[in-house]
């Protein structure tokens, strides 16, 4: 299955996307939340869906939302593809390098990208994120990706001077609101034939920035389950991007380029669809 | 008011804490969380009680949980009190340091604390917290206050290792399952005549390992309002830690002292009342 959520932001309902159509299910499902996916609620749709129910359909023109709810925790793993350790002259992590980001960061995919206040290096991110199924603690390698309920598209925006130039941790450059516009889709498992050959691109203004493909990850994602188990539990929606990949503003030679309002930049992976955000000023 | 929760882990009840009683306010609210902050469920249920409702009592031997449901997030403030930075060899930041805490790590006052398998470094940090009241973007340091809810005792537990020697951030050692006792109540803004002196303090297995004062506080709640919300929206019941005073283990000179399972954590602060966690090791 291919989910969507569709509506005003903050009023998201759930849907379903089937071929290039958009159903509205909310009539079978609340939403896709911590209690749809802890309560079998993937099984339950998708044997719904097998009955052909009569469904609304979905107009084009909707606004897409985040394709899950508002999660418990957004986490982001550090350098995690080769040529992007090179890139920003980092060595490449001996294990995961892990940060949050703020939940209140989740938008919509085609939502506009919001340049806080006081920034002037607002960065772009293509990653691939894949959501947690059901409750991860302590979780062996081998069992891991029964505990993954399926992927997304994300673009973790990041300001440059207030990750790494505002004293400590990251935390201060990743959790802007609409930093994390994710979808248009939550692909389920079966969906994708291999999550580890998937091809990816970003591009600003129509120029390509980024060109990779998950082949390049040095952390897998049942390492990533098995290794996050151990520090914290993981709940049913959370939100795991797995890295990006090179070519991120940071680490453009012999000067690196950041977000101006007007910007455009659009970004797919084989698979989740494509997603565009344009950076506006912030203003209210 | 001083709220409480209390009952069973995962299903507890609101409550309020009159004297040395508490008492049973699931007949007039649903639960301590952000709908209720953004509603303005504390003038709501002020205002109810006023009335003198009947209201059942709730047993002292009744578990409590932590005084606010589950929240968006856990903002924790590092190296916030001077001498805490002169323990840990640490400069006073010009600006504050932030990291997340995993919101799977809240758990009530009095629970056990779970030292995590392949720990050998749990640490203590007793904390005042400040619940956020309603959404803060952008705020003025003058305005601060308006958007305060109320306060609360917190013990930040820490896992040395995992913050430090795992390679990257904070992350890993602070959001572990147990690490956030909360409460026992939290007190609305009008129960304490001066935040800014607050004296604290924390024992292990009976002796006194950290005593101090808010008065301390590098920086202080409104300027972390005003500064936290220029990064990231803050939502109503939102959990914000402002740091801990000298005296955790990690300072213990010659060498530092962490927790190991049958020892008893013991902490107070004037005005928000005591806690204790008694150590137990992970066991499945």
């Amino acid at each position: 299955m291919k989910l969507i959520r569709f509506g005003e932001a903050g009023k998201e309902k759930p849907g379903v996307l089937i071929g290039e159509k958009r159903f509205d299910v909310s009539s079978i499902v609340a939403d896709y939340n911590e209690a749809f996916f802890e309560d079998n609620g993937l099984e339950k749709l998708e044997a719904a869906l097998k009955n052909n129910p009569v469904l609304p359909e979905v107009d084009a023109s909707v606004r897409l939302g985040s394709p899950v709810a508002r999660p418990s925790k957004i986490i982001c793993i550090g350098l995690n593809y080769v040529d992007h350790c090179k890139e920003t002259g980092a060595p490449i992590p001996e294990e995961p390098i892990i940060f949050f980001k703020s939940t209140t960061a989740l938008c919509g995919p085609n939502d506009d990208l919001i340049i806080p206040k006081n920034s002037d290096k607002t960065d772009w991110e293509i990653e691939l994120v894949f959501i947690v199924g059901k409750k991860a603690s302590y979780v062996e390698e081998a069992d891991a990706m029964d505990y993954v309920a399926g992927y997304c598209l994300h673009n973790d925006y990041s300001e440059r001077a207030f990750q790494l130039e505002r004293g400590g941790q990251w935390a201060k450059g990743k959790g802007c609101d609409t930093f994390a516009p994710l979808g248009p889709i939550m692909a389920t498992k079966d969906e994708i034939a291999d999550v580890n050959n998937l091809s990816m691109w970003l591009t600003v203004n129509g120029k390509t920035f980024q060109n990779s493909n998950t082949s390049n990850l040095v952390f897998k994602i049942p390492f990533l389950v098995h290794y996050l188990s151990q520090f914290m539990t993981l709940l049913p929606g959370d939100v795991i991007s797995t890295g990006t990949p090179p070519g991120v503003g940071l680490g453009i030679k012999p000067q690196p380029i950041y977000l101006k309002a007007g910007d455009v930049v659009e970004l797919g992976m084989e698979g989740l669809g494509t997603s565009k955000q344009v950076a506006v000023a912030y203003s209210k």
